[in-house]
């Protein structure tokens, strides 16, 4: 790798520039940030754990003047290799710079460093009546940081959106060093242009995030759940365009389909598991009262959309006993012992059922299994292709790769999109030219050529 | 004027590239499109009244080669003077761009043109059980193109948020005269970098928007509201910080002081103004019940923070009642005959009381009456000040700019914002430097420089 090579004797000077410990070129640090959830790797050839937004600007000054790769890194958890240092030079973590510097409750706000757990910010936030709604499945190890890379989902966006809305100021380093301010505290602000919207989701591609200061809303005292069977993905399907038609704005709506059922009851036995061929959970929130109320309607319309055996839960730990078993079907279609792909698209809600069908046809096409689950409410659907040696067997990698293939043409001819959530880093790169047309991707090209004139930032990923 | 003179060779050129009937150099039309609600005029040199994406895209192509200006206009009921044709050239009126191109149901979504009046839309939706939330005050004469460029709010926006999260997918112009398409029809979407995002609310320096698909959701069935006097705005703030210390986020929060209401009680009467030095006007929504058990609790909880004469109602026209009331508030300041010169400052919520107080000790010291109503709930505050002869006598003037650049320092020195809903514009490019650093407003103009390198979209604005 030249690069690797020619990068050594700049590196050298990067040691004079900042703190001897929060730079590192240990074999088993450098290893331990060469790769995320996904399967691509790059060992980079430095390791900056930075812990203050002076040590990310010199840095990036830095890489930009002597043309070396900066990869910017959270917690490492992501699902497309967006942190894969995929051409080698720096990896600069995050993970350090993990305090929570402030809960302002008056203000409706938190300050915090990109490093902070995201799970850990809510227990906070709620230890003082807070609620801070984005909610990525893996909340409990991913950073605020990642998230505003990646502009995070998850289950209750539905009625509370991603995490665009819950930033309102944030501290940006740009690729150049030179840090910016965009936002601030108020929960509204009209000065200029979305500085804010334009780094959140840029994946690491147009600055690195120092501080965010985040908007809390009031914590929703009461929580509800029910969760039930139906006969079939169609039936389910039905019952949530009712639940929209019926005025209902559910703070989740998830669905599963028969594959996932299936390994479900196998890896945690038939008595847990719901009866039927297709899932739906269902949470509201708000005050006590009401969300008795609503649940009780909401139990009375599944019902007539043809619910098999509703079970409802009210209150915090019933609730959550409901979507641990939810939980459980993504570690249940891993203990298949197939490698699960993991492929996060969004279809326009009323295309959820030709989805389902169109995976079904292609699992008997191509022979492999596939499970669908996800946000029926936003039609984000989590198809999960599975395949045994997708890692290690070329073949296997290319007829997988056809399926792909297939899936995202019919995802798009729908006016569906590659990715709803996960971002499009390394796994989704095959698919971005067919995803946005040419001027569409030669705008992307535009901003980062103004922010990163150098390309040192995330180099390698979709632009 | 020079630029008038340079650009009316190129001018006669124009009308080989474009319909005939979509470009005017007739001075009655002209003079229509040399303003908005601001005071600021200048009379454009044409005015192109686009139909299509393909009129806009050669517009702008042209007017990229031969360096002439080009401000878009929605329709023209901005408050900052954002389309006043400040260095002449040509207006781009998108307002024939009218239709509603597709409400779809299963899908959650409208496509729409840019020119459709934001009450139109809702109209539309609302009677195929959708709702669309963004509110602001000139609904039933603004459109949606201009409630992108300037990302509208309103009172809802406490519950729902602004025009962000409701702009799905949008094809735009860009000053080069290229189209693209940002987004899509999807709920959620993660291709790429947030271009949506880059493009509402950058008040038509960046692009022309010539379709939006918008995100609807389930109409809720109940609505709710109360309307309360307080003893005082301290009083009135307490009762907002108790509401959110319940777990209740209402769809809107809305405060009022107490020179508003004495102007409101001059032109309305004093039966119709509610009693005390302070109002609050609060709505909730969602199912039928629900709603009804959620409105007793506030109301009880409203009693105990000290509402005065409290007035409850339920359903769609006596919520509309009450609305109107609160309508009529900048209506009676209209009425005392002085210029009312609307700053949409935003504070951290916290410092509500703190705001009240700055603007009376300012009223002190400047002489000029100042009335101040908003956005409670989400500290965007309508700060008034009124002044006789401010448009036309110079000394005037300069003391409301001087009272105005204290506010404006104050604000900022809380945290707080020049502003919230309304956008810069003209109007507050005095305060632009203030308002952001050095390097933030840097990389303003290299974003601008990348989308329009020849400044012809909306120049003599913020960048």
């Amino acid at each position: 790798m030249s690069r690797s090579k020619n990068t050594a004797r700049p590196l050298d000077q990067l040691q004079r520039l900042i703190p001897a410990d929060e730079l590192s070129f240990d074999p088993d640090i450098r290893d331990a940030h060469k790769s995320d959830k996904w399967f691509a790797t790059r060992v980079p050839d430095a390791v900056v754990l930075a812990t203050s937004a002076l040590t990310v600007s010199r840095v990036l000054r830095f890489a930009t003047e002597h043309h070396i790769p900066v990869t910017p890194r959270g917690a490492g958890v992501g699902y497309v290799g967006g942190c894969v240092p995929s051409q080698g030079g720096i990896v600069l973590s995050l993970a350090r710079m993990n305090r929570i510097l402030e809960i302002h409750k008056a203000d409706g706000i938190a300050r915090v460093q990109p490093g902070v757990i995201t799970g850990t910010l809510q227990d906070a936030a709620r230890a003082q009546g807070l609620f801070y709604p984005p909610d990525p499945a893996s909340l409990r190890e991913c950073s605020i940081g990642g998230n505003i890379a990646t502009n995070a989902g998850g289950p209750r966006c539905l009625k509370y959106g991603v995490t665009r809305p819950y930033i309102l100021g944030m501290e940006t380093v740009l690729p150049t060093g030179e840090i910016i301010h965009a936002g601030g505290r108020t929960h509204k602000n009209k000065t200029g242009f979305d500085l804010v919207g334009l780094f959140v989701g840029s994946e690491g591609l147009l600055g690195i995030v120092t501080e965010a200061t985040l908007r809390l809303l009031p914590l929703p005292p009461a929580r509800a759940c029910i969760s039930t069977g139906f006969r079939n993905i169609a039936a389910a399907a039905r019952a949530v365009q009712r639940v929209f038609e019926g005025g209902h704005l559910p703070s989740a709506l998830e669905i599963a389909d028969a594959f996932t059922l299936r390994a479900a009851r196998k890896h945690l036995g038939t008595g847990l598991v719901p009866v039927g061929n297709a899932h739906l959970l269902l949470e509201i929130d708000g005050q006590v009262s009401p969300v008795r109320s609503e649940i009780r309607s909401l139990l009375t319309l599944l019902r007539e959309a043809g619910a098999l055996a509703p079970v409802t839960a009210f209150g915090e730990e019933p609730c959550e006993r409901l979507w641990n078993l939810r939980r459980q079907f993504s570690q249940s279609l891993k203990s298949t012992g197939l490698t699960k792909l993991n492929e996060d698209i969004a279809v326009p809600r009323g295309r959820l059922v030709d989805l389902v069908r169109f995976a079904a046809a292609l699992q008997k096409k191509y022979g492999y299994p596939i499970a669908c689950f996800g946000h029926a409410g936003d039609g984000n659907i989590h198809v999960n292709i599975m395949a045994a040696d997708y890692r290690t067997n070329d073949q296997v990698r290319q007829q997988v790769d056809r399926a792909l293939d297939e899936l995202f043409q019919q995802v798009l001819s729908w006016g569906g999109v590659i990715t709803g959530e996960h971002g499009v880093g390394l796994a989704k790169k095959r698919w971005w030219t067919s995803a946005l047309d040419a001027p569409t991707r030669a705008l992307h090209a535009s901003l980062k050529h103004a922010l990163d004139p150098a390309g040192i930032l995330n180099p390698g990923k979709f632009v």
